[in-house]
C-alpha cells in the first residue's frame, strides 16, 4: 500500500493546534509520572498508552487525560508504589490484584501472562481486581498481536451509561477490543465502548460547536437530548444525563443488547474478578479507590491452524469486504483497525495535533512539577 | 420468586394457535429426525434445541424451522451419518470438524469438551469448522451454565446483514450468547444477533400485520425500507434487502460497531476454525455443504473466586438492576436471560402455542415421513 495521509479526528481549525513530535511527547508524559514517583518503567508504559491513543486518534483518551491521571495520584487515590501480585493461577487462567496502581501498568502485564499462557495452552485468561482506568482498552489488544496472537481486551468503568428501561446512570461504557494479527499492517482492531458514543465524542462536539443528535444522551427522566453540545456536556458533567447504550433507547432498536452486553462485561470483568462492578466503579479523582476490573484474553492461532493459511485467509475476507459496492451516501469502506492505524501513520510523520489549550496545560503541568519543559 | 405466567412472543389471536405439550413436541420431533436416518441420540440432541427456542419464545428457531433441517437432510446437503472428530487439541483449545454433520450436534459435543478442559485448566476453547446452522446459541452457552461454568458460544451464519457503508449482505447475523450461572433461577443469559432484529422477527411481523419500523432494514440500494411488512418479508427472501448491524446505518449511532463485532466473530468462527466466512456460509438446503464455523468458550468460575462467592455478588448486582428506578416508558426492568426463563417456566406449565399452520405441516411432515402422529 502506498503511503496515504488520513487522520481520524482531524483538527478542523488548524489555527488552534500545535503538531508535537509523538517521541517527544512521550519522553514528557514519561518525565511527568515519573516526577509523581512513578517508577521510569511504569511511566514509560503509561506514556506509551496515553500517546498512543492520541497516535491513534481517540484525543478524548490522550495528553487531555493526563490531568485526571495527575490528579488522581496526587490526592492519594491510585497508589504508585502499588504491588501488583497473581493472587490465584490454574494452567490457562490468572487472576491479578493491581494493588491500586495505574490500570495500564496492571493490564500490560496481565495481557503479557495471557500471551504466555496462551503459547502454552493455547488460550490464556487473566482477570484483573483493584485496578485504575486504564485508557484505550485496544492497546493491550495489540500486546497479543504484536506476538502473533489475538488478544481480546475488556474493562468495566465509571457508571456513565443508562441501564435499558432505567433512569440514570448504572453502567461505564464498558469496551471490548479485539486485534487480530495479519501477515501486512495494518492489523485488524475492532475497539468499541458499548455506548453509542464514548463520552470523548460529546467533548470534542463541544469544541467544534457541533450539534448533537438524538439518540446519543437521555438527561434524568430519561428523555432524548439533542442541540447545543456544550449544554448537553454540561449535563453529562453533572450527572444529569446518561449515554445510551449501543441500540439506543428501549429494545426497539436493539438497546437492550448494547446494555446486556455492557453488562456481561461487568460480570466478568467486575463481578468475576472481584473488582467493583456497576455504580461502585470509582473515578480516577475520587473519595476511594476505582476498583477497576478488567479482562485480557489472548488465543494462539497456531493452536488452530498454520499462521501462514490463517493470514491467507483473512486478507481473502477483508478484499472481499473492500470489493463491496459502497453505499452511495458512505465515503469508504472500512474494515476495523485502519483509520486508528492510518492516523497513526500519518501522525508519526507530521506529528500530533495538540489542542492550545491543552497544550498550555500541559506546559502548567510541567511548572508544577518541575518538569523540563520540552514540547516548544 | 412466586411462580409467574409471563410469556415472550405470547400468542396475539388465541384462536390461531395450538398449545402442545414441550415432552410430545420433542418426543415428535425427535422422531422426524429418526425417520431420516438420524441415530437416536443425535435425533434426540437436536429436538431438545429446536423445543428449547420454542419454550424460551424464540419460535423463529423452533419447529418452525424444521423443514429447512429436513429439507436439508433429503438434498443431500446435510449428512446425517457424520462422523465428528477432533483434528488438533492442546492443553485448553481443540478444533473440531462436523463433517457436515447436524450444527447441534457437533456445537454440543464441542462445548462438552471445552467444558472438560476448562475443569481443568480454568478456560476452554472449541472451534468447529463443516458444520450446519445450530439453532440457538444460547442453548451451547447454558450447557456450561449447567455444569457451574461461564458459557460463551458464538458462531457464523449464512448471509443476512449488511456491512458498514456496504450494499447487499457480507455478514451473518453472527450472534453471541454468554450463559452465567447463578445460586437460584433464572440463570443469566445474553443470546443477540448482532443484528438490529434476527430475521424471525420480521417474519413475526407479518404474520401479525403490524409495520416494521426504519432503521431495521434496508433495500438494495441501502435506502431504509419501513411500513408493510410482508412485502419487506418478500424483499428479504428475495435478496433484495439486508437487515442492518445493532447500531444502524452509517456510523453515527454505532452501526460499525454492530457491524464490526459480527465480522470479528466471523474471523473467528469461520476464519480461524477453517469454515467458510461472510458471503461463502452456505443455507442448510442449498447445493454446496453450509460450512459453518461456531465457537465454544468455558471459563471455570472456581479458577478464579469461590462459586459461594460470586453467586452472592452477582445477586447484589442484580438487586441493585431491579432497584433502579424505571423508565416511564418501559414496562419492567429486565435482567438477561429473564424473559427466556418465564417463558420456559410458563410453557413448561400451558404447553407451546404452535401456530395452527405450523401445527399442519408438522402433520404434513409426519405423514410424508410416515412418523407416528402423536401431537393430537
Amino acid at each position: 500500500m502506498m503511503f496515504e495521509y488520513y487522520e481520524k479526528e482531524a483538527p478542523q481549525a488548524f489555527e488552534e493546534y500545535l503538531r508535537i513530535d509523538h517521541f517527544k511527547l512521550k519522553e514528557f508524559v514519561s518525565a511527568v509520572f515519573q516526577a509523581l514517583q512513578v517508577s521510569k518503567d511504569d511511566a514509560c508504559t503509561v506514556a506509551d498508552v496515553i500517546v498512543a491513543a492520541d497516535l491513534a486518534g481517540i484525543s478524548s483518551h490522550g495528553v487531555q487525560r493526563i490531568r485526571r491521571y495527575v490528579d488522581g495520584i496526587r490526592v492519594g487515590n491510585v497508589n504508585v508504589k502499588s504491588h501488583i501480585r497473581v493472587v490465584s493461577e490454574s494452567e490457562a487462567v490468572a487472576l491479578v490484584d493491581a494493588d491500586n496502581g495505574l490500570g495500564q501498568v496492571a493490564a500490560s502485564k496481565a495481557m503479557d501472562l495471557a500471551v504466555k499462557k496462551a503459547e502454552k495452552c493455547g488460550i490464556g485468561l487473566t482477570l484483573v481486581r483493584n485496578s485504575n482506568h486504564f485508557g484505550i482498552a485496544g492497546y493491550y489488544s495489540m500486546k497479543a498481536v504484536e506476538r502473533g496472537l489475538i488478544g481480546v481486551t475488556l474493562t468495566n468503568s465509571e457508571k456513565l451509561v443508562a441501564y435499558t428501561n432505567t433512569l440514570g446512570r448504572s453502567l461505564g461504557t464498558n469496551p471490548i477490543a479485539v486485534g487480530i494479527p495479519k501477515k501486512k499492517p495494518p492489523p485488524i482492531l475492532f475497539d468499541a465502548a458499548t455506548s453509542v458514543v464514548p463520552v470523548g465524542k460529546i467533548e470534542l462536539y463541544k469544541k467544534l460547536h457541533k450539534e448533537i443528535r438524538e439518540g446519543w444522551v437521555v438527561d434524568e427522566f430519561g428523555e432524548s437530548l439533542s442541540g447545543d453540545a456544550t449544554s448537553i456536556h454540561k449535563k453529562v458533567r453533572e450527572n444529569k444525563a446518561a449515554i445510551l447504550p449501543i441500540g439506543g433507547l428501549g429494545e426497539e432498536l436493539g438497546g437492550h443488547k448494547g446494555s446486556g452486553l455492557s453488562f456481561m462485561i461487568d460480570v466478568i470483568s467486575g463481578v468475576l474478578s472481584g473488582a467493583a462492578w456497576g455504580v461502585h466503579v470509582g473515578y480516577t479523582v475520587g473519595d476511594k479507590p476505582s476498583n477497576v476490573g478488567h479482562t485480557l484474553l489472548a488465543i494462539n492461532i497456531e493452536s488452530l491452524m498454520s499462521k501462514g493459511e490463517f493470514f491467507s485467509r483473512i486478507e481473502k475476507y477483508i478484499q472481499e469486504i473492500k470489493s463491496t459496492p459502497k453505499h452511495s451516501k458512505a465515503e469508504r469502506i472500512w474494515i476495523p483497525g485502519e483509520k486508528s492505524w492510518l492516523t497513526m501513520q500519518t501522525r508519526r510523520k507530521k506529528g500530533i495535533p495538540i489542542y492550545k489549550t491543552i497544550y498550555e496545560d500541559l506546559r502548567e503541568l510541567a511548572n508544577e512539577l518541575k518538569v523540563h519543559w520540552i514540547l516548544n
